[in-house]
Formats: structure tokens, sequence, C-alpha cells
């Protein structure tokens, strides 16, 4: 993430992983959740948070998600049926559970078929957030193979190139493969110009929006940097920006979000589906399918240890891979505690006196 | 494309669809080629044509294609071997054949495969130029499935984030799926700012570079509008360009193509991959193994009337979606005849004295 995303270090308060990951499923099984579940929900927001993703961990999301249980608009014990499946694919409907909490069983699945068939591909409609999207390639790579998540959700935030109007939603691709002595690659982006979450964060850390990253509400590219707008007075541009800068490519992409997740899982168009019936799509693909995990591997390292051994260009200190900077985060959390907004570990407390829960950050 | 891509009218001579596809047919029997290989060569070429991509049909690349078959460097009779295959995957070593030769097969076994199982993916190393991406998921569209390809072409072009050395080709991405009364969604783009071939025409064209498409050989971005220099002369930006704006998504982007193309048909990742050996991932998915295809068309349909209906942003006459444009030069084009550069046309009639070969074009 670029710096202005990170929480400024005087308001940093250092929660080890253990304490975080305890108080997030306590509140999960508050909710009504099963222990199991709540564990699930509680690894994908702490593997956020952990991995230096904060905008989709515990800061952003944990109290939607409890508002959106308590106000009984998000299914605690989703009834998830199988709408269809082969032994490649399955089609599921999440009966309004967090994607949180059906994703990772629908990847399961994927990963499931795959060892068995190749390839194995899973389409979820009417589920709710589905979190970080790197969750679920990375999986996928623990089982040697390569693994692909989209994410359609809503339709009310990103224009296309030339449009005035909002279709689609942030629309997510994340994509992973695993390597022997490097970090694994993982990468995770939105279709926008940045993740909606981001600009949120923005708000709360005090730093500003870059040139061509947002329109006003006719559509109109912003070009001068700008404090974030909240949710509802800007829209957002398909990444790029304009068209002879590739706008037109982000657009596609967005465009491959949507059929891939809302239209092949049944869900619609994100900008037809209900408001919170989100969907989403994952794959994983055996890599000795088509060839040797060993080769495979040996030759991801090469590509990877080349990009990061890299001279940078000048004015720059290092060359990065998506995954890489992640991947030391998650050392460095690990050991020493993940650095929350400490209005973030006042909500905690507030909500563990609110709901009846015994615990404490940090 | 854009304009600058285009050939001027002054220099356009019109050629018929037929004597275009007849005389690059002749061609490529002439230099080896079986009747139907052939044929199958020369439709991968002319589609482009149609479609307006002309960067990547007969202007750019049948000279260059004669050229390494007179010289020996391309295999017109390849004997492709099945290096390793399963009911929904295979690896192919395509022998040096060009990859418009040897890729509509594989794409036409994952097509085979996922009629029987759901999913069908090909990876295929050794290949030569593999043309306009577009042709391969458009095939698969034929069949009510979602096609994808991928092509990681070399390695000594495109400079990832940050960095100084070119390490990927310009490792360009297809996808393309089915409505039922809209032109299909049929995307394809290089994972650079600008497809090579594209500067290419320019140079013929006369028409400038943007800022931010490319960069100098220490790996800085060029950063006026400049008149585009001859292979050799620049390396290229991941789309998005600057990481602000989003260049370590077309990064990420080529990072994909080279995992899904290079490593995973153990053609090894395109910096190390010998010259003229490229790869290529080719996968059909059947939208039936997920949803009925009468309601993904029709939700398509929706999508894609919205978007191509809406009111465009200000200076701007139209939205567009991926593969409408292309559709509809496709019928002017089949009528009218293809808007070839006289210096084209001119190449072509010098190669049938050469070759002694009994067409003239137009």
């Amino acid at each position: 993430m670029l710096k202005r995303f990170l929480v400024p270090e005087e308001d940093q308060v250092l929660v080890s992983e253990t304490n975080a990951r305890a108080a997030t499923q306590m509140i999960f099984e508050k909710m009504g959740l099963s222990t199991v579940d709540a564990e699930c929900c509680a690894d994908v927001l702490i593997t956020s948070d952990l991995r230096g993703c904060e905008s989709h961990g515990v800061s952003n999301m944990l109290r939607n998600y409890v508002r959106l249980y308590q106000e009984g608009r998000q299914n605690p014990t989703p009834n998830v049926k199988v709408l269809r499946e082969s032994a490649v694919s399955a089609t599921l409907d999440a009966d309004q559970g967090l994607g949180i909490q059906v994703g990772p069983r629908a990847m399961e699945m994927a990963i499931e078929k795959a060892e068995t068939t190749g390839i194995g591909a899973v389409a979820i409609q009417n589920c709710g957030h589905v979190g970080m999207l790197a969750y679920y390639p990375l999986m996928a790579i623990e089982h040697d193979m390569i693994g692909v998540c989209m994410v359609s959700a809503g339709g009310g935030l990103q224009v296309p190139t030339f449009g005035s109007e909002p279709i689609f939603g942030t629309h997510p691709i994340a994509w992973s493969a695993p390597a022997d002595k490097m970090p694994p690659f993982v990468f995770d982006v939105a279709t926008t110009q940045v993740a909606a979450n981001k600009l949120m964060l923005t708000r709360r850390i005090g730093s500003q929006l870059e040139p061509g990253w947002i329109t006003d509400l006719d559509g109109n590219p912003i070009m001068e940097p700008i404090d974030s707008p909240n949710y509802g007075g800007f829209f957002m541009l398909p990444f790029g920006g304009t068209r002879e800068n590739g706008g037109h490519k982000g657009y596609g992409f967005a465009m491959i979000v949507d059929i891939m997740s809302g239209i092949l899982s049944g869900n619609g168009p994100g900008f037809l589906a209900p408001p919170n019936a989100h969907s989403q799509f994952v794959m994983a693909i055996k890599i000795d399918a088509f060839v040797d995990v060993a080769d495979f591997k040996s030759d991801l390292d090469k590509l990877l240890e080349r990009l990061s051994t890299m001279k940078p260009a000048e004015g720059h200190d290092r060359v990065y891979y998506a995954g890489l900077l992640e991947h030391e985060e998650t050392s460095i959390r690990r050991e020493q505690g993940i650095p929350y907004h400490r209005e973030v570990v006042d909500w905690f407390n507030q909500a563990a006196t609110d709901l009846g829960l015994n615990y404490r950050l940090p």
C-alpha cells in the first residue's frame, strides 16, 4: 500500500495477532456464527491485517458487519445451497452469509475439485462482503495450485471509460502462484484506480487523493489532489485513468469481473444485483496437471529473484513484486503486533462492553 | 484503436476480404504449410484486419513470417507433441510452429475438453508469433463458452514498476464472453501501455507516442510526446504508467501472463526463454456448467446495452465496450474491403513476383 494509507505512528496501538484474533472471533460468535465459522471469518480479517492490508481488516469492516447483523441484514447461519455442480465446477447460493464466511468454503471445494481433475472453479451468488481477495488464492497455493478470485459487489461506484454513470463496483481481482525459496506471487487489486476502502482510510488518516483517481457525480475526472469525499460524493475511474493512459484496460478488467463473478454465478451484473447481494468467483489450477511442480516453482523463483534484486530506476529504493512486501509485513506484525489506529482499539473495547464480552485490547 | 494507429485515408487501398485471404493463404502454402494450416494462419491474420486490429494483421506480420521461414527460423510443418494431458488440461510443445498455426488447434482441444468436463485449458511452449489474442477466445464463444488467452513472448521490452531493466514482453491478455442480441464482449490488451506492434504502426503513419508510454534504455519514463524509436531504442511501461496511476497493476498482470503462459507451459519466464520460443495459455469455460446459457447471455446483454447507451461524459461522443467497435468495423470492412496502406499492397504484389504466385491486389 502507498504510505498515505498507513496509520500515522503517533496514532498506532500495537495489538498481538493472538489478542486481535480472539476478540474478533468472540464478536462473530456473539453475532450468532458457529465457532468454526467465527474462526474462519476472524482468520480472513486478521490475515488481512497481518499482511498490511488494513483497508480490508478489522478496522474498516468489523463494525460494519456487526451493524449488518444487528439490523438483521446479514445471515449469521446461512444455509448454503449448491445450485449446480460438476467434477470441475459448482455454483452456490450463499443465502446472505458474509463472503468471508462462505468464500473460504467455496475455495475449499474448488481445491478439492482441482485435486481430482486438475481445475476447480466455484461461482457464488447472494453473499455479503468478501474481504481481502488475496485470502482465497493464498489457500490454493498451499496445495501447489494457482489461485484466482474475482468479486462483483454492486454497481454504483466505477464509471466506464468515456461514461458518466457508475456501473461497476471496485470489482477486484486476485491471482496467486507458489514459489519455492521466494515469497509467493500474490496479486490483489481493485479494477478502480484505488480500493474504495482505501479512500475511506485516507479520511481517517488525513492524506489526499491523487489526480485522476475519482470523478465528480457527473463522471468528470477530478484532476487535482483533494481530500476524499465520503461514500456518495464521488465515482471512481477504472485503473489507468484516461483512455490514453490505459483506463480502458481497467474498465475491461472490471467487465471480466462482472462477467465471471456476477453473471456466471447467476447473481446478475453488479448494477442490477440487489444491495448486499454480492458475488464471487474462485478457481484453483493444479500446477501438476501442466508441468512438474518443482520446475514451476524453480522457474517462478528465478523470475521473482530477478525482479527483487534488480537495480531500481532513478529515485527508487527497491523493485518489488506483488506479495513481497505483504510477506515481509506479516513476519514483522506476527512478531511486533498489528499497528491499529487507537480509534479502532477504542471501538473494540467499547464493543466488548456493549456486547458483554470479556476481552480487552491491546 | 486510437486514431493515431489508423492508416491515413490518402494512403489507403481497399482490398476485399476474399482477395486478401487468398493471397495470404497462398503465401503460407508457398512457405511450406499444409493447405489446412495455411488457411488457418490466413484466417487469424485476416480476422485481425477485419476487426480493425491491423497491428496484428498482414501489414506488420506477414513479411516477418516470410523472412523467418526463408531463414529457416520457423518450422512450417511442426510435429506438435503432447507433453502432458488430462481430461481438463494439456501441455503442448509447438516444435517452433507459428502460434497462429498451433494456437487455434490448442484452443480447439480446450473447447473439446470444456464440452465434456466444463473447463479446458491448454498451455503451449516453444511456439512462434501468436497474432491477435482475441482470435482464440472468439473461437470459444461460438460454443457458448468464455474464452481466455495469454501470451508470454520474450522478455526484453517491459520494465517492472520502479525497475530499470526489461523483464517482460508486451505479455497480452484476452478474454471473451458471448451475449445474445448484443455484439460479444471481446477484450484483448497488452499489459504494456500500448502494444509494441502499434508503436511500429505509428512509425509508418507518422503519429506520436503519449507521455508515459515508454522509457529510455535506463528505465526512466519519457514524459513528453515523441516519435516512436525503433525496436531496441526503448523499453515499455506496464499499463497505468506511474505507481500512483496504477502501473503496478499492469505489472501484476504481466506477471500473471508470464506465470500462466511461460512458466505453466514449461517454456520458462519470458526473460529466460530462447529467442522465438514463445508460449501461450488458452482456456475455455463452459457457461452451462455454472448457469443457464440463456440467462447468462440475457444478463450480459443488459450490461452491454446499459454501457453502450449511456450518456457519455463531457467531451465524448459515445461509450464503448471492448469488442463493440471491432464488431462494427468487421461489418464495414466485410462490405467495403480492408483499408491497407499502399505500401502493404505493394509488398504483397512484389511478394507475388518474388515467390511466383498468381495473385494481384487489390
